[in-house]
């Protein structure tokens, strides 16, 4: 029997005297002593006075770089999870979507974390914005992190994955957490944590663990704090619901009950690749983790002229799912536990009064055991009048078939489920995709569409993705997670900054134009990443852009576009007032103006973004260039990105191009 | 007497028999009758059916372009709006905080949808998300309006900015609004929502009108609808815990009680500029629109050795402000009603609870009138042992000055007020701005940070703008309104699309590499930015880049970097083969290979974005250039601008670079 402890304040508590009796789905024998009492006042001020502020003390890479590493360190030491994992009813195939599923979605936040987050405490959300005329007072929104402590409540189907995603965003917007697994499978939950714990890398304070209930931990929460719930909408309704957390404002992220749905394009043929494409999708998601996924199909929306065709196919190919022990080899394991089994069948009953059962337990072996469940395929033929079918989930191996008449019908009843995390299409067709995203998008948090040209690489109408949001509206909770930077913000403040250019600078740590220009101690590309200072500049001596270098450069390289060549022709551009210099001449003088041409610091320049031309320059102008230090961002263990911002300006003062230059530069001087 | 009408289903209806009497501040006579039953379910269905159609149909800048006329209208007619403007207890400067400021918010956010927004009806958030290796499945987070009906529940303060600046976004999304202002002003906000319907630009169902209260429309709201609440904390709390909103995950947005403060940074003395400024933004705020600003300083915070000096400055420069009728020349006009005197007065005697009043009524000559009220200023000498002054939003023209001992202390008393829509900072050192942002912004939605060198175009303290987020964490209630586009998305979903690169160039109408290439009649630069389609594709022929080219583009250029001219030192770079190509050689000859040199539709390159040189090009190597139509967005009456994909490949087809090229085309050819 397992023995899972909470861990607060630093310390592992052991199931006290009242712990819950855990039983295991597949033979029903004792899996685990659950819960003890805890001092949650006490763990909310340790995430709040030594989780929270070492976590902001770290930069955004500095804690990108620790989940990498804790990734690495859990899937060093997977196997230990994979050992417990069939006691949960899951096959080791489902553990892997748990287990690695958990490691890789920490794993790609962390490098989303360094390509797309600064190394440093802020991070800016859009541009500046131009709010004077002269420039002396600009706008730029930021985001902090929050000072308070994530309450993480997870559901039971996935014990690691639901961990560590809540888990990546929350570290990386540089917030503690407080986890509390479901009581079904918090033994699973705990190993993973303990081995978090084990690894040595967070701060004190950083994560703590519930298993159990939550207490008063709820009444403890204030306006920076944050719930992110998975479960179920009931549960979720009194949760939010608490008036003290709505007088604080808390924020509350929700993923509950979802009828995710799957339509079959009216295009596709059951002669198609992309019509058994269909029936494998429809037939996994009905029987991986027996069924016991948020983003399951639950409605599987068909032309009606192919509704017998589908039917067919996919009971076929159910009948062949092979349901037994998990740690064996059989196809699906079991529900989580009995209650589970009680509660699908409950809600298959429900579906069952408006859909008639096309397949169901009489086709095949089901073993003993609390938790076993044979797949229920339903079919419902008027789906218009139906209610339940658009409403009820039946959180297991359990799915229904509608007949849709067109395309229109079919996204009418995709939206009928009242927001779903996700809806999948299979279609050839992009035109029927782009009507099903205007028609319906709105009502998902995914939209997941196939074909045959797509097929071997998707990804799985059931699988949310680090990189995508995870989440839906209405029923589905209206809650959003993952989605790289996006759902890291949810744990983070925007705010709007309004100041000088100088006051921008030194708060977001780029470098703004108008703000002081330093002057370093020599050419700014013979300075190491190092020893570059944000603000350090360089100002050219002019050179003049001559008729002939134009003519020449357009012989040169074949651009002999009018406006470079022909006066009369230039003339009547409504942008020239006559022959003017081509751009990429203007940006290659540039280069030849503060480029130097000895080796230094500066490895390469990697390209240049928002490049805009702004006046034209004509024969006989003198063009230079300021090139300003902007940002810096650490890239491998030797060198790092340094953008510059780099504005050409004409004999006048007036600004002709400007745009930002990327360079890689070493961290030391050779 | 003013009889206000409600607007439903394209219909005015008067006030009824049981409507509602409004006295007004000034002279207490009775100013309208508001307030008529409504058939609230009927309202939301015209929404649904009539309005939501008609604004999905137009795309982004069609509905701008709507938004842009619609504020030009209000413009031309806003002295009908000033004419009844004194009747709310405004003066005239008041006033135009509230009628010029909607307006210019209008404008500004219709600006913005043509700016920032695509003349599609799809908004693309993001980049797209590689998800496969061979490239054929690609994710893409996108944003589409939501299929509800917005509800905006409006303060009595600003009846004009209030209905404006949300109105602005709803509508920019593609959303229908039932608009319900606060009675008191109620007559204000229906004289400017008549000229909206007087303009005949907005469609049917677009906008309706409730006057009085909201009935039974709150239950009706499904998962699609949106709440934007603006009031008090307590009224929020009654709205947004009602069971059904929260079944249905109802976005609800509020903007409720905020205790601003204002801190005074611990660099500034007596003599200085920055401390004029202070006492002069102190003062503004506390009497402009007789303090009823949610943005307005609650708490002055200011270093221990200067609070003398400030509470003598402040107190000497509010007792000049002049109270009286605010249609003449009086500083401050009334408060909005007798039950605000009221009320204001109940809060002001609960702060006087911990700190003492230092100016009061005594210090002015106040007129008759059931909504005048006089400047009244506290001090409170135990800010750490206070916890009314934190909490306690007294609705007028009251503030409290509160000591600090150093910077820390100064954000630990900001962050007391537990969340606020405006914190400022007068400074002059950037460092202070600095450590204030980092220690406070998690606990405001808007930091405003003035010295010397910003006070001249510095846009106010209490002034939300369109272009910045204004909403607040916590006792603020967690809203978000403007802030450009990211007010608009507030009114619709975003959703993650997954699916091949057809699909996705399907649903946004942007090309995404991978999808299919269209060959046009023509070169594409030939064809007029109607007959582009987006798709549209030119492969060049090969170009060889060779040594003596590169050699003559160092001298020429001036662009002599060694990774260009000396062999060794090439190969001792960690990026480098040997010796290679200038990037902005690449770049001039791509520009060699596509352009066409006579005259036609394309008439300019205006920028690029996102240039990635992605492999270097050795002499000998052959370059070629695919250029693809990727984005539409029309600009002016004559012309749009193209975005182009441009990719170079090397002669093994390995890519070396690629970017978004810029152009100016015309509709018509000439």
């Amino acid at each position: 029997m397992l023995n899972p402890h909470s861990y607060a304040c630093g310390q592992w508590i052991a199931p006290g005297a009242d712990a819950r009796d855990v039983f295991g789905p597949v033979d029903g024998a004792l899996v685990a002593k659950a819960g003890a009492p805890l001092d949650y006042a006490a763990m909310r001020a340790y995430a709040l006075t030594k989780g929270g502020p070492a976590l902001r003390e770290m930069t955004f890479h500095q804690r990108a770089k620790m989940l990498k590493a804790l990734a690495a360190y859990i899937a060093e030491h997977k196997e230990q999870l994979y050992a417990i994992n069939p006691l949960t009813g899951a096959t080791r195939a489902d553990g892997a979507v748990d287990i690695e599923g958990g490691i890789i979605t920490m794993s790609v936040i962390a490098s989303k974390g360094r390509r797309e987050m600064p190394d440093g405490h802020v991070y800016v959300d859009g541009g500046v914005e131009q709010l004077s005329r002269k420039g002396t007072f600009l706008g730029q929104h930021i985001a902090t992190p929050l000072q308070g402590v994530a309450v993480h409540i997870n559901a039971f189907n996935f014990p690691v994955w639901g961990m560590l995603e809540k888990l990546a965003a929350t570290l990386l917007a540089g917030v503690p957490a407080i986890v509390k697994p479901a009581t079904q499978t918090c033994y699973l939950t705990e190993a993973c944590f303990r081995l978090m714990i084990d690894s040595g890398l967070l701060p004190d304070g950083a994560v703590q663990l519930i298993i159990g209930g939550t207490g008063d931990l709820l009444d403890q929460l204030g306006p920076q704090d944050v719930v992110s719930f998975t479960g179920s909408a009931d549960t979720a309704l009194m949760l939010r619901g608490a008036p003290h957390l709505m007088r604080n404002s808390v924020r509350f992220m929700s993923e509950q009950d979802s009828l995710n749905a799957s339509i079959l394009g009216p295009d596709v043929t059951p002669d198609s690749e992309e019509f058994a494409l269909f029936i494998k999708q429809a037939a996994t998601e009905l029987t991986v983790k027996a069924g016991q996924k948020c983003t399951a199909i639950r409605r599987i929306i068909v032309p009606d002229t192919q509704i017998n065709a589908v039917a067919e196919a996919l009971s076929d190919r159910l009948r062949k799912t092979t349901i037994g022990d998990p740690s064996g080899d059989a196809r699906m394991g079991a529900l989580a536990s009995a209650g589970q089994r009680q509660d699908v069948a409950e809600k298959a009953a429900i579906i069952g009064q408006e859909a008639r059962q096309i397949l169901g337990a009489d086709a095949f072996d089901i073993p003993d055991g609390p938790g076993f469940f044979a797949p229920m395929l339903f079919q419902c033929d008027d789906p218009d009048a139906a209610r339940e079918v658009h409403a009820t989930e039946a959180f297991g191996p359990v799915s229904t078939l509608l007949p849709y008449r067109d395309l229109g019908h079919a996204t009418e009843l995709a939206n009928r489920g009242e927001g779903s995390l996700v809806a999948s299409l299979v279609t050839a067709d992009p035109e029927v995709a782009r009507r099903v995203a205007i028609d319906s998008a709105a009502w998902h948090g995914r939209l997941y569409i196939t074909d045959r040209s797509s097929m071997k690489e998707a990804t799985g109408h059931g699988a949310p993705l680090p990189h995508l949001v995870h989440g839906g509206p209405g029923r589905a909770g209206g809650g959003e997670e993952l989605g790289g930077v996006r759902g890291v913000l949810h744990y983070m403040q925007r705010t709007a900054i309004q100041g000088s250019p100088d006051v921008l600078t030194a708060i977001t740590g780029q470098w703004v134009p108008g703000s002081a220009e330093i002057t370093g101690p020599q050419h700014p590309f013979q300075r190491t990443y190092r020893e570059i200072e944000i603000g350090e500049t360089l100002t050219t001596d002019p050179r003049e852009v001559t008729l002939a270098d134009i003519e020449h450069f357009a012989e040169f390289t074949g651009d002999t576009f009018y406006a470079h060549m022909d006066q009369e022709a230039a003339e009547a551009n409504p942008f020239f007032p006559g022959r003017v210099a081509h751009g990429y001449l203007l940006l290659s003088f540039a280069a030849g103006l503060f480029v130097q041409p000895d080796p230094g610091p500066v490895l390469a320049n990697t390209g240049l973004n928002s490049l805009s031309f702004q006046k034209p320059v004509s024969p006989g102008d003198k063009v230079h260039v300021r090139l300003t230090a902007k940002r810096k961002t650490q890239r491998t263990d030797t060198y790092g990105e340094v953008a510059w911002h780099v504005t050409l300006y004409n004999q006048d003062g007036d600004q002709v191009a400007d745009y930002e230059l990327l360079t890689m530069v070493s961290y030391e001087r050779d």
